[in-house]
């Protein structure tokens, strides 16, 4: 039987998508090879250059943010080539996972899941062996809500000659991350995350000496090969035929990120603000956080030992059909994540806390009804006010 | 300067898409991991094995058409393994540096464009060659027009041990094909031609004698490794985020052909008659056909000598909006494609002669206007009519 109550979709991708892009999503479809279609691929290239805060070439792939890794492996790494991952969770295991299908040497820089990656172990990890060719990082590990420190671990790898690839699909957009000033050589988005829309679109940013090392790869694949997308960017046109009518969409979510006075600045300033007034209002009903560097855009948290983690989600989703993610594999039951990334301000944040705290007291959790929201509201009323439209 | 008039898209790939499949790409997103989801994930499948006419498992990859090859190519073949690729156009040239891209050894049975494949001349190149592994073929070759003969030629391959690989991405839904019976090993299609769908997804529909052989490949890449999707189709759920909401659009889709009386034989029915009124119409104007065996789903017409191509083209869209396809590389301002195929119906057919005509009349080609319309009318009226609502 079909859940009446109104949905609300808070898991940190697919996020939700404003109202005139599901507009533009249905609008009739026209032809993909013609001016109309070349100016909104020009436009969608120009808005993730400055979402990524890069002025390198931006690659849209009609895929999930993994062909867009895949794509970022396969054209960096050959069978033999050595690589290191910083592990520290689900998604960034896939890089692991990638490098093998390419048979690479894969050394890995293990991290808990729940924390961050220690630069200090980068730097002797590296030292140790300087035969590292590819470092693969993960800006927002979207399963346990950490966000790593990029800055600093860019600056690590950029004292070597290394490549470093960082996967930012679900951080993109909602953790600050500034691809070139930083010495990010490839990044990675989804299109389903901060940038507002459904799945189904990936990108990978290339810096030019991430390019050089692309060019002398013998074996790129075919439809992943960054190659084939690099050769009609001038147009701007793709290789093989984009799923377009996201591209549209996709546009329309740029756009908006780009209204913004401060631009993607903006953004990040206002979604860090969520994640404050999410996390306080969290700490506030006695819970504790998952992550010992929160994302800007999801929040992890720790389910109290006394609660069984799949009932809460199952009741949420029941009573409210509010909709958060859980925990994945060993964490599936263990944790509530929270996603405040995207088209979602600061009432959304309150709305989540409501939920969770109704369903809390019905589950008998010892709270104070109101206190997890009351302190979220301090945080929006104290710190300046940056909640625009969206 | 937008242009104002009525746009008509007559493309192969991509085509119009209905108007409630429009509404249903426009609804505000959920989650993917859900009992929704996977519902409709179960409804896409089983509409496209009635589509495929297969009782085997489908994969719905997020992807072009491209992808959906290369997923039939590098799980099927690896380095030193020999193919056979029936190259007649651009898009059967595609199998070849697929083909290449995994280091197979490649044998070429080559047609020329616009021609069709002889039977007997397969069954001589696999008698010549029994090391040929994997035979790769097209059922339409959207850049000529042409439908292979796959039912015979499926016939000879199956009298080797070979696997047989159809590209199916502008026929399948269009051009009658029984995958099941006639023997296909693996049938690829996409969603942006006969599904009705805008492009992003793709589909591969496997045998188990296919599966067979893939299992034993120890090299299947990452993404595009089909194993991975079949573990979760009991489920039914997918290894990456899909384009969920593009899923449930084609299952709008494919409802509307499952519920004609008569499923996708009826579509096929229709399709064929809408393919015949368009080449009397074409003939009608004493335009010749380029297809030796004309796909259901497209018609290639050949640009008569005193006329340009690319001007013809550039005026139907400056006048009417109307957007057939050219020709591509070595056709290019040789022929026009006129599809007929998805959400098309007799009236479009009529409106495409028509505007044709008008175009071919100012362009001062000798011809009796309306003659082409009559013809394609005639069409309509003489045979039974299975011109339904779409």
């Amino acid at each position: 039987m079909p859940h009446n109550a109104k949905y609300r979709l808070m898991t940190p991708g697919p996020t939700p998508v404003p109202d005139e892009v599901l507009e533009v999503l249905s609008r009739p479809v026209r032809y993909h090879r013609s001016d109309e279609a070349r100016g909104i691929l020009r436009q969608a290239i120009e808005g993730l250059r400055h979402v990524f805060q890069t002025n390198q070439e931006v690659v849209l792939l009609t895929s999930s943010g993994t062909g867009a890794m895949e794509a970022a492996v396969v054209n960096t790494l050959t069978a033999g080539s050595t690589a290191l991952v910083i592990e520290s969770g689900k998604f960034s295991q896939r890089w692991s996972s990638l490098c093998q299908s390419v048979n690479a040497r894969i050394h890995t820089l293990e991290v808990p899941w729940g924390k961050h990656a220690d630069p200090q172990e980068l730097t002797e990890t590296l030292r140790k062996h300087p035969e590292i060719e590819v470092v693969f990082a993960t800006l927002c590990e979207t399963s346990t809500g950490v966000v790593h420190d990029i800055k600093t671990l860019a600056q690590v790898v950029g004292e070597t000659s290394a490549l470093f690839v960082v996967d930012g699909i679900s951080g993109v957009g909602a953790d600050r991350c500034y691809m070139d000033s930083w010495g990010i050589d490839l990044l990675v988005a989804g299109s389903q995350k901060a940038l507002m829309m459904p799945p189904g679109l990936a990108f990978v940013a290339v810096s030019s000496k991430a390019w050089e090392r692309i060019q002398q790869n013998p074996a790129r694949g075919y439809y992943f090969d960054l190659c084939r997308y690099r050769d009609k960017l001038s147009i701007p046109d793709t290789p093989f035929t984009p799923a377009h009518t996201l591209i549209a969409g996709l546009t329309s979510c740029l756009s908006r990120i780009q209204q913004q006075g401060g631009g993607i600045e903006h953004v990040w300033e206002r979604t860090e603000q969520l994640a404050s007034a999410c996390r306080s209002g969290i700490e506030a009903m006695g819970l504790k956080l998952f992550a010992s560097r929160p994302s800007a855009g999801v929040t992890a948290v720790q389910v109290p030992e006394q609660i069984d983690g799949i009932a809460l989600l199952a009741r949420l989703r029941e009573r409210f059909n509010l909709v958060p993610a859980g925990g994945q594999e060993q964490l599936r039951g263990r944790i509530v994540r929270i996603a405040h990334m995207g088209y979602t301000d600061a009432l959304d944040v309150v709305t989540a806390l409501a939920g969770l705290e109704l369903v809390l007291y019905e589950l008998r959790y010892p709270l104070s009804l109101g206190e997890g929201g009351q302190a979220a509201l301090q945080v929006f009323a104290n710190q300046a006010d940056v909640q625009g439209r969206e």
